[in-house]
C-alpha cells in the first residue's frame, strides 16, 4: 500500500489478508503507523500488522520481488500490459506456486499510484467495475484481489458462459444423511399416487398429468432417508385418516371424553 | 443486510453495490438509518442509500423473490443447501437472466443469520476464507459477493477449461412456468404445518425439528405455480378429510349406497 492516509484502510487491509490466508503486508510511506484505529479494523488480524514491512518508497518494497503487479483503474498516458483481477491473480498465482516472489501495488486512496510508481510493475491489473462508478475503496480492492488469489489457490472453478440453465446439485453439498436411492423413490411414488387415490384427489382411471407432475417435482429434491421417511410417515397417517384407522381407538374415545 | 449496527457498513455496502452494478439494498430493522456516517462511506453512491428499502423483518424484504441466498460462515444444527460464493453467484446471475428476482442476505456484525432467518433461504452461501481466521467484515463480504455477480454477468473469460473445473450439471433448467415467490412460500408452509397439526402429525407445542425439515426440503424445490396449487390442494383436501367435509354429503350418500 503507497502512501496511505487513512489508518482504518491499513487496519482493514490486514483484515482482508488474513481472511484470505495471506500474511505479508508491505506499507510504503504511510501517512501514520502504527495507530490504534489501524489494529482497530484488524480485528484479530493485528500479527499483519506487527509483521508489516514499512518502507520509504516504492522500489524498496519490491526490491526483492519477480513480479509486480500495479492496481491501476484505467490506462493511463502510456500504454502498458493491462490484465483484469482474475487473470492477473492467476498469473500471480502460478508463478508463486513456481517459488517466485508477488507483489501487488495498491495507490493513495485519492489518486492511485504516479506514473512513475505504475512504470515500475510489470503489469496493470483492473478490476472491472462499473464503468459509471468505479470508486474502489482501496481496502475494497485489496479484499477482492485477495479473494482472486484465494480462489486460485483452491483451484476454484471459474464461470463457463455456457454454464447458462444449468443447475448445481445436490450431490455437490455437505449433507449428513446418505440419499435415498432410486428404487425406494419407486416405493415413494407408488405410496404418494395410492395416498392421492384414497383421499380422492388422484383417478387411476384418468390420471392426467399428475403423476408426472409429481415426479417432476420429487426427483428435483433427492430426499436423504429421513425426509423420506418422514412424507412417507405423513402419507400413512392420511391414509390411516381415511380409512377410520386414525386417531386409534383408545385415543379416540379420550378425544371424545374431552367434548 | 440484516440488523446492521454499524452505519460505516451500511454506507460501504451501498458503495460495494455501485461499483459492480448493482442498486437495490434492503435493510432489515437496521439501527441507525439514514446516518452521516453511512453518506460519508457510501462516497459517491448516496442514490443506492436513497432507494434503499427499509423494512422490519426478512420476511418482508425477500417476500418478492424467487431464490434467496443466505450467507453463512458455517452449517449450523442442520445442514442445508450450501455452496460456495463463486457457485452461488453463478446460479443467481443464471437466475436473474431468466427474470427471476434474487435476494442474498447479510447478517448481524457480531453473529450473522439466526437459523430461523437461515431456514428462510434455498441456500447457503458460503465465502471460502482462512480456515483460522474467516472473520470477514460485513461489507468486505458484500463486496466480493457483488464482485462475483458482476464477473459472472460480464462472462469473464477463464483460463481453467477442463471438465473438472465445470460446474456440475444437474436438470437442464427451462421452466415453462413461473415460479412462486416468498411470500406465497411462507403461506404454502403454514399451510402444511397446519395440515400436519390437523391430522397429529405435528405438535405444535413440541414441533422439534419438523417445521425446519420441512422448510429445508421444500425450499430445495422451488416450486411452479401449478405445483404448488397441486400440494396445496392436497393438503386442503386432507384437511377436509379430517374435520368430516371430504367425501362432501351428496357423495358421502352415493358411496354408502354403493355398500
Amino acid at each position: 500500500m503507497v502512501n496511505t492516509t487513512l489508518s482504518a484502510n491499513i487496519g482493514a487491509a490486514a483484515r482482508a489478508l488474513k481472511t484470505m490466508g495471506l500474511t505479508q503486508l508491505v506499507l510504503v510511506a504511510p501517512k501514520t503507523f502504527p495507530s490504534p484505529e489501524a489494529t482497530a479494523l484488524a480485528a484479530g488480524a493485528t500479527d499483519v500488522l506487527d509483521s508489516a514491512w514499512v518502507v520509504e518508497c516504492l522500489e524498496d518494497a519490491i526490491a526483492d520481488c519477480h513480479l509486480v503487479f500495479g492496481t491501476s483503474a484505467r490506462s493511463r498516458t502510456m500504454p502498458w500490459p493491462l490484465l483484469d483481477a482474475r487473470p492477473a491473480t492467476a498469473l500471480a498465482q502460478q508463478s508463486a506456486v513456481q517459488g517466485q516472489q508477488i507483489a501487488i501495488v495498491f495507490g493513495r486512496e485519492d489518486r492511485g499510484l504516479t506514473n512513475e510508481e505504475l512504470a515500475l510493475c510489470h503489469y496493470h491489473l483492473s478490476i472491472p467495475t462499473n464503468p459509471a462508478y468505479g470508486v474502489l475503496n482501496v481496502s475494497a480492492a485489496i479484499q477482492l484481489i485477495c479473494y482472486e488469489l484465494r480462489m486460485h489457490a483452491l483451484g476454484q472453478p471459474t464461470e463457463q458462459n455456457d454454464a447458462q440453465h444449468r443447475m448445481p446439485v445436490a450431490t455437490q453439498m455437505h449433507w449428513d444423511e446418505p440419499l435415498v436411492d432410486q428404487s425406494a423413490m419407486q416405493q415413494f411414488y407408488q405410496h404418494l399416487e395410492q395416498m392421492l387415490t384414497d383421499i380422492d384427489f388422484l383417478d387411476p382411471q384418468n390420471p392426467r398429468l399428475l403423476p408426472l407432475r409429481l415426479k417432476r417435482l420429487f426427483s428435483r429434491i433427492r430426499l436423504d432417508q429421513t425426509e423420506y421417511n418422514l412424507l412417507r410417515g405423513v402419507f400413512g397417517r392420511v391414509q390411516a385418516l381415511r380409512h377410520g384407522k386414525w386417531p386409534p381407538a383408545s385415543r379416540q374415545s379420550r378425544e371424545s371424553s374431552d367434548v
